[in-house]
């Protein structure tokens, strides 16, 4: 008996063209069959962004040989969601798999992510779904380190599912010399922001968002961790945002009717 | 001895002219002095998105008499960034409220909504941040009977301060008859998805996303009960995203190096 191959969602936040969701074509390529859709253009840092006020385009194009290929003008999430309605039509992929990013998305850039954020909606229709990511913002990166790890943890993840409603965040480091995979949690962090103040020609002040990415966990368990110690850091993520632990200090405020 | 007044900054995503934020305004004037940092259009379904490829406006406005004002041509998540950082310059305000949102962010919803992620945005800065949220899509939404509830929510805030690294996802029923605040967990539920195609008069293809909101859970703790039941429901919320229950069973997993 032949087993059916899985089919793959491809999707990315860099955009359709972008050198990393090329080389997590060619990886699912072995894997399974694959429908690209992935935005038109750059979408970096659009997070859980969904197009409401404006209509979406889907187009096929024709860029790899033999691959099924869709480039849609809104958001990665919303990448997904035509994806699953309007080319899956229901028969929902064996897996969703988001990336590889350029540039990582450790730590607390899991929520300013499109690439995460693509994975999560994925999760969210119930679909296995991994963000990918690489620490090399360039758009010449070397993927190729990343290859057989993306290739392990896709076949497990399609072997053994995922916990419910769980996904994964993969984010490998820019050195060739990988020590394993780490399981690892979310460290906590934040971006101190500055603002490069400028004037335009008409007189009129604008500003660019630059930023440092500040480390305030020094525990051995997390993403950051891993990947400062050359291991490739895999954190299940969850959708449900709700903080559980506080719920009953919460229920001990007093509130007057 | 005199208390210092604290400061509050208020922010939205439906736009600074939204009468959302108007209320939210004016009951925050009663308690605090206030700042505002609004986007200059509408900015639902934005989710975590921030502005990368492009630069940001930041422009103060008179708007309502004796109300410090900034219109922003970024995201809700940008204009947070930019009052912590341009406004309030290191001075983080004691209070960062959100909305009121023209709309339900219940459940899964805190993931896609704009009014939200300007909150969890807050809390990633450490500030004691709440979003709140009406369930009334209209321009003419009656907010009356929020009024004293916002007020009790937010003192509370300020006099307890919230659990680390929480913030609260605040959501009334359109009906006046409230029984009262209860404290829930974010509902299970995930939107399906209907597309509009439509044709363009240049017989291009286009796509308007509509959805139906779909509840997949039977508990009588979630947000969706309360609201169902004439409750005010209040979510903690958390940004780590770390699915921590599912790290033992993931480091069963065995890979290949």
């Amino acid at each position: 008996m032949t087993k059916k191959k899985p089919t793959i969602l491809v999707v990315n936040d860099d955009g359709i063209t972008a050198p990393g969701i090329r080389v997590l074509i060619e990886e699912m390529q072995l894997i399974g069959h694959v429908i690209v859709v992935a935005p038109d253009s750059p979408q970096s840092g659009m997070g859980h962004a969904i197009t409401i006020g404006k209509p979406l385009r889907l187009d096929k194009i024709e860029l790899y040989d033999g691959v099924e290929m869709y480039k849609c003008s809104g958001t990665p999430v919303d990448c997904v969601k035509l994806a699953v309605n309007k080319i899956f039509k229901g028969n929902k992929p064996d897996l969703c798999v988001s990336g590889i990013n350029h540039g990582l998305n450790n730590s607390i850039n899991v929520l300013y992510s499109g690439t995460m954020s693509a994975a999560v909606e994925g999760a969210i229709e119930h679909i296995p779904s991994i963000g990918f990511s690489l620490d090399d913002f360039s758009y010449h990166a070397d993927f190729e380190h990343c290859r057989k790890f993306i290739q392990q943890i896709a076949k497990q993840v399609l072997e053994n599912g995922l916990p419910t409603n769980t996904l994964l965040n993969v984010n490998f480091p820019k050195t060739k010399e990988l020590k394993g995979i780490k399981i690892c949690r979310q460290a906590g962090a934040h971006w101190v922001e500055e603002f490069d103040e400028r004037v335009d020609p008409h007189n009129r002040d604008y500003y660019w968002m630059t930023g440092k990415f500040e480390l305030q966990d020094k525990g051995e368990d997390t993403d950051c961790y891993a990947l400062e110690h050359n291991y490739v850091s895999v954190v299940p993520v969850q959708f449900d945002m709700t903080a559980h632990h506080a719920i009953p200090e919460l229920n001990t405020w007093t509130f007057d009717r």
